[in-house]
């Protein structure tokens, strides 16, 4: 039997390959997890502490001398021990729900540097959200009148950002281009004094406009047009500015959305120094206080899913391996026909090319099509790498598959930070009712 | 301000409207279910009951002079009241994982009318499978080892069906076609003398080939590929039969996927009825039991989810309806680009164009688009139709929103048949955990 060793996995440094050809997080074996946890816990996904701190601080260093908050898009990956790590670096947060903000408090974060954001906040959020003196986005006329509902009824005032539709196209996927003038996020731009007069009618101790806000979209590899979008904003902030009083004035949020290395090519990807030297002269410009939504480019590649092989199988021409692992924990690539790079975990036998598929009865259950793998013994690991972004958030019960555990390693150090689900956990809904 | 009253919804005779323009499910007012449960327990699934039955007697009278177990597909939806409901009329189940399995028993399922299905069945499934004495599909080489294995373990012979790539088109979305060459389903056709083979040398008291087994896919609208389907595997049948003794065999399962009106334009799709009738000569030629899987045609068109509009706005030239229910609580318009009917549940204002979307933070999160619905209040309920099946079972937290509640409506009743999760239930893993 050739013993193939997997090619080394770049570019992330805290996800490599020991001499006998084992992967390694950071200073800890995968498949020493994999053990501990058992059959039962698997899949499950790894997340390496000393990645997120890189990559946190890559942004940190990109910001020297700018007023900035970095603002982690918490719906990126929703771990409390991730959050709370983030937190203790000095992120701010970017929120979705009234569940997100619940958790970030938990998780230690200052809310004042917090955004939240979203086309369909309820009434219920928002007055959470006006509680807890996070920056709000305006994201359409009904969302500021259900902001100004939620001042008045907490007594206290609403400190703002308007979210504008710069227009400029991401080039990027449908599903994650979010700035454009059809979408369904933001303000119609011909309607901004609407929405200014709106804030300023509604009274300081109601409506505070705190700053301008746009989000392009995700997994942009250009950044010449954040700077695009940058001279748009600030256009807008002169406006503003022009049109008379707005003493609270402070931010620009220029969004999240650098995309990662999915392919593991080694494509030269921009990072955060390239998109904010892009846009430097803007940032400093205003005088402002910027705000970065990063999500995925801070945690994507910190992250893998972890599978057990359960069998390799032949049909027609195309050879399959079979893996516990599915679209039930990872649907990126059903959702988005979304690329990300599978690695063996271990040494296996000869190379050859495989699609690796879940377990759960549809042909959409894929992780990867035609991958160059060395043939896999049953029960050895394979990785789905830069998991750690918009992977276990998005995971389900489908088939009845449970929630995965998440680990979290820390040097030689690896400890549970979530458990996974258990049956008696899906039957929760039950209690208490005839059923 | 007109007031335009919904048009009917057709053609499930229990989702229809009242003089005054409301959705009622058999004898209940949605929103009578909406305003118990309040605006926390929104967006949720309300099933009926007597849908359900009128489905599964369609099968049941086409069936009729058939020796036949109709096999609900749990995956379809597994809310326990609902397994439960069927298990009464007479239902077998199809299982495609331990828990299913597990849920088909405490719901009172006769295992021995079971089929358990999967590509990827898990050491520990096939053990359960055994025990209960469930028919198990092989799906491989490897799988008919596993099958074996477990069945040695349990000192308990396994009822095998061999699934049969039929390599028969079924002209469906490709992520629901599983019956072709190249599928990751089934064995290789060319290897059915190797199975044959592994099961008589496992002997009688390990395997017993019970039967075989085909699945074209899921959603299709033509019988005619059912006949195809079935004259190729009656063909093997007929091989495994001259090949020598097979005492066992015993079943024909032909497998599901009977597709539904999604598009609710008073198309004629096949009925049960139709699709029996088509391949009723060789149901009988070959003296087998039929085993059937419906799961769509069962419960899709029984169920729909209700969701609260938040508001009502327009960016460039698009009109959006934004309601709390979301991708993630109905991810098949997202993930499959799947057509389902939107109605509103009580009159609105002028009928116009518009697309529905969530407050999900991404450009995926619709629920359907350029759809002519009266202008909605807010607060005012929009449903989407034919949410029974492959809804609420691919349900996720993405934003942390929680698994809506389910409701069962039979006659001028109605309860909670599964309690939606509470922010509490999404910290569950962090319990007894230092995070």
């Amino acid at each position: 039997m050739v013993v193939a060793v997997p090619t080394a996995v770049n570019p992330t440094p805290t996800f490599h390959y020991d001499d006998a050809g084992y992967m390694v997080v950071e200073g800890v074996r995968v498949r020493d997890i994999q053990d501990a946890l058992g059959e039962e816990a698997s899949p499950f996904y790894v997340y390496s502490k000393a990645q997120i701190s890189a990559n946190y601080e890559a942004y940190r260093a990109a910001l020297d001398g700018v007023d900035a908050i970095i603002g982690y898009a918490i719906k990126a990956n929703n771990n409390k021990a991730v959050v709370k790590h983030l937190a203790g670096l000095g992120a701010g947060a970017v929120l979705v729900s009234g569940a997100e903000l619940r958790l970030a408090m938990e998780a230690g974060m200052d809310t004042s540097r917090t955004v939240f954001n979203g086309n369909g906040k309820t009434p219920a959020e928002l007055r959470a959200a006006v509680r807890s003196q996070c920056l709000i986005n305006v994201d359409s006329e009904f969302d500021a009148a259900h902001i100004a509902d939620a001042a008045r009824a907490e007594g206290l005032p609403a400190n703002v950002l308007i979210r504008i539709n710069p227009d400029v196209d991401p080039e990027v996927h449908a599903y994650v281009s979010t700035g454009l003038a059809n979408s369904k996020f933001g303000i119609r731009n011909s309607h901004l004094q609407w929405f200014l007069d709106y804030i300023r009618d509604a009274g300081d101790d109601v409506l505070r406009l705190a700053g301008v806000h746009s989000h392009l979209g995700s997994t942009i590899k250009k950044v010449s047009i954040f700077k695009d979008a940058a001279d748009i904003m600030l256009g807008f902030v002169n406006t503003i500015r022009e049109g008379g009083a707005a003493p609270h004035l402070r931010y620009l949020n220029i969004g999240g959305g650098l995309g990662i290395d999915y392919e593991r090519v080694g494509e030269e990807l921009p990072s955060p120094a390239d998109l904010i030297n892009t846009i430097r002269p803007q940032l400093l410009a205003g005088g402002l206080t910027v705000i970065m939504e990063p999500g995925r480019s801070l945690v994507g590649n910190a992250g893998a899913l972890v599978s057990r092989v359960i069998g390799v199988k032949t049909n027609g021409s195309t050879r399959f391996i079979v893996t516990d692992g599915s679209m039930s924990e990872l649907i990126r690539p059903a959702l988005y026909d979304a690329y990300m790079y599978i690695a063996a975990t271990e040494p296996g036998g000869e190379t050859g090319v495989f699609d690796v598929v879940g377990p759960v009865c549809e042909s959409s259950d894929f992780l990867g099509k035609g991958r160059s793998l060395p043939l896999p013994a049953e029960g050895s690991g394979l990785a789905v790498m830069d998991a750690g972004a918009y992977c276990h958030v998005m995971a389900s019960n489908y088939n009845m598959k449970r929630l995965p555990t998440e680990v979290l390693v820390d040097g030689d150090e690896w400890r549970i930070v979530r458990k996974g689900q258990t049956y008696e956990d899906l039957m929760l809904g039950y209690e208490g009712l005839d059923v």
